[in-house]
């Protein structure tokens, strides 16, 4: 007998279990189908569903319980991975107090998003939403994996903050012991100031924006996946890394999850070299190409970027696309002006199937240049004495990014709405559950 | 010549370099010390100082400079690693603005603590400072490793909330969109919704206590290593698993984290079986044996925490000790209470050398148990709806804990104040940088 519970227990796969096996196994019952003299039982457990066959009404289980059941392991092609469990006995640990409120248990839902996400600690039992997720924890450990092994610290730094990096109107304001805080926009002083420390740091956490689009691409709250690297010799080297990290959260999500991915009917996308184009060259291809006039010559509309995104897997079948020399007038203070024509900056986004999910570029090092280019935006450099302290006592050439944990899952996905790719969206009319 | 810039350039590592080899590095420059005809040189790069000959007044260069450097190793028993670089030539890639305004480049730089934290952007480039959160990488990476291993999956869950699980006075309030809101105090209620979902979950990531208390021990942001796993057959088997992963963290700290180890002079605890003790035998212990009166019965005293430390210590050698039992009124309304006393709950805390690092224990996973134990605590089950759907649908005897990473890194560093182990703290009087 092979036990499945207990101090030593490991996760139960079915795969690594012989046929005729007696096994113990635990999980959640994910649904009954009761035939009459016979009755099928799908254990949800943490890597995949297992069927169990109960004969007649010998227990006394419902949808929902969590039960603990040992039996036989039997070879059955009809069976969900090929084997099922026929049960011997079966023991009750947890009882639901009531039936499903929906069913959990169909491949698709159908609710409308609204109470999907109202419901989403019922609904996030269900294997498609389970798997979203699952897919989503490959994303992360992709993208640490590629850059621990390109020598970067990984940092934990504060989210109330007294200051943001972005300013403007999107702050989320509190009060902290009497005195006025934000919740962090962003890592980016931070990770800057850390630059001269370990030449290389990258931070996964949250960071809040209180933007009053309600659009499917914004949340009020998510993860940002940040870098920051020293001593480049350009933006290029920034988007150089963004592309290993892709190409190495393929390779993760190809290897470890690749039953998620099945479940979703997902198809990886390659990532070889990524394509780039100037910001103005993009918008006036797009624009020749689609007919479409150019309305703000300082900003991509997200029609715009869909539009890029398409031309550019037309013409070099990729479905990424770094976007580079955005407008310094959009970019914040921040940004390192481009020598050659300092209108714009050395900056990139990329896009990824028509939805921008990165925003980065080099920034400035100097001294006097930051001090002159926060002049030049209209800000104090007194207010910044703090952050000008990285640059007062020296830092190196350095660039960055961030990456958008959700909108990167959704794209990958398929999802249009980037509420999909949040277990717990925050957006102006949800903050719960 | 052996390169180490450029887009493929990959960390310098001194070790990995023959004798009288040609190199180029970059890095930014720690001290300077002229000699009169010969000056040391000092890089920081991210895996420790390189010691650089520079002759006579031949190159211009400054500490806080971001430099790439040409030359020749030497072997020189007499410099840092054994080895030296003996430079030819040198580009000087960023100036620094200004001297630096405390002495970086010492080993013990004698600041104040307010000091210290104010100028934190230049203090972490001292070696120690820099050193202190290299290790704190490595206590995450061990407990994410340690966690992959046991099959628990990484999430991301809101850190702006309607519902706090321990309620209270420390909570930051907010407002989100018109609405109150709160910062979460713990991500309780989302590790607990998704173990019927996982079965084993993780966050690692920031909370947020109001609290007003002025300690050592306080901080009021601060970054919780959360797990919580489901069929735990006890509290125990939480215990079981958190000593696991303090194994691992220290497994990955002697592997990978000696140099930082080494530049701070500390030495690893032994993790064994962590030795147990009831809440109520543990006060009666420490009460005879230090002849000291029960003040408060049902919580723990600060210099309790530490006699209770140094009793199991001085008896069984062990730095780390669980308290188990903790009373039913001093833990809030998730907590299972005992079947055998329920004045007492299926919990415990984590003392490491003196202070508690970790809350955790066995939660109700019943839902009338739930609804009821709410009732006794004086809450209204009705405003804990949507937190209910968990038990009310069903879930499985779970548990898990919470551990402080800033208060297990300053134990682990001998650290007594916990600022030292926060890159850029946050508490009363600090919100800044």
């Amino acid at each position: 007998m092979k036990t499945m519970t207990g101090m030593t227990k490991r996760l139960f796969d079915p795969a690594a279990v012989q046929a005729d096996e007696g096994v113990q196994v635990h999980g959640m019952v994910h649904t009954l189908r009761d035939l009459g003299d016979v009755r099928f039982m799908l254990l949800r457990m943490p890597g995949g569903v297992l069927q169990c066959v109960l004969s007649g009404d010998e227990f006394d289980v419902r949808e929902g319980d969590a039960v603990r059941a040992q039996g036989k392991m039997v070879r059955d092609a009809r069976a969900p991975g090929g084997t099922e469990l026929h049960v011997s006995a079966l023991e009750v640990l947890s009882r639901a107090a009531e039936p499903m409120p929906v069913p959990i248990g169909k491949n698709k839902m159908n609710l409308t998003l609204d109470t999907d996400l109202a419901l989403r600690f019922v609904t996030l039992r269900n294997l498609r939403r389970r798997a979203v997720f699952k897919v989503q924890e490959g994303i992360v450990r992709g993208f640490r994996q590629a850059l621990e092994r390109e020598g970067f610290t990984e940092i934990h730094t504060p989210k109330i903050v007294a200051q943001n990096a972005e300013g403007g109107a999107n702050l989320f304001r509190m009060e902290y012991f009497g005195r006025r805080a934000y919740l962090a926009q962003s890592p980016q002083f931070y990770k800057q100031a850390l630059v001269p420390v370990y030449e290389r740091v990258f931070e996964i956490g949250p960071v809040f924006r209180a933007e009053k689009h309600n659009t499917q691409r914004h949340l009020n709250e998510y993860t940002s996946m940040d870098f920051e690297m020293g001593f480049i010799d350009g933006f290029e080297d920034v988007m150089q890394m963004e592309t290993k990290v892709l190409q190495t959260i393929m390779r993760v999500l190809e290897a470890d999850y690749a039953p998620q991915l099945r479940v979703l009917g997902v198809t990886l996308p390659r990532v070889d070299a990524i394509p780039a184009v100037r910001f103005d060259e993009a918008k006036r291809l797009v624009s020749e190409r689609y007919q479409r006039p150019i309305r703000d010559p300082f900003d991509l509309e997200p029609e715009e970027e869909q539009l890029i995104s398409r031309l550019f897997e037309e013409e070099y079948g990729s479905e990424f696309v770094f976007v580079t020399h955005y407008p310094s007038k959009k970019r914040p203070f921040y940004a390192a002006d481009d020598p050659q024509d300092p209108r714009y900056t050395l900056s990139f986004d990329l896009l990824f199937r028509g939805l921008e999910v990165t925003t980065g570029g080099q920034r400035i090092h100097d001294y006097q240049t930051q001090v002159e280019k926060m002049r030049k935006k209209g800000l104090d450099p007194a207010d910044f004495e703090g952050y000008l302290m990285i640059h007062k006592y020296g830092t190196c050439p350095h660039g960055g990014l961030g990456l958008g944990l959700e909108r990167l899952t959704a794209r990958l996905l398929g999802e249009n709405n980037v509420r999909e790719a949040c277990m717990f969206p925050r957006d102006q009319q949800r903050m719960e559950p």
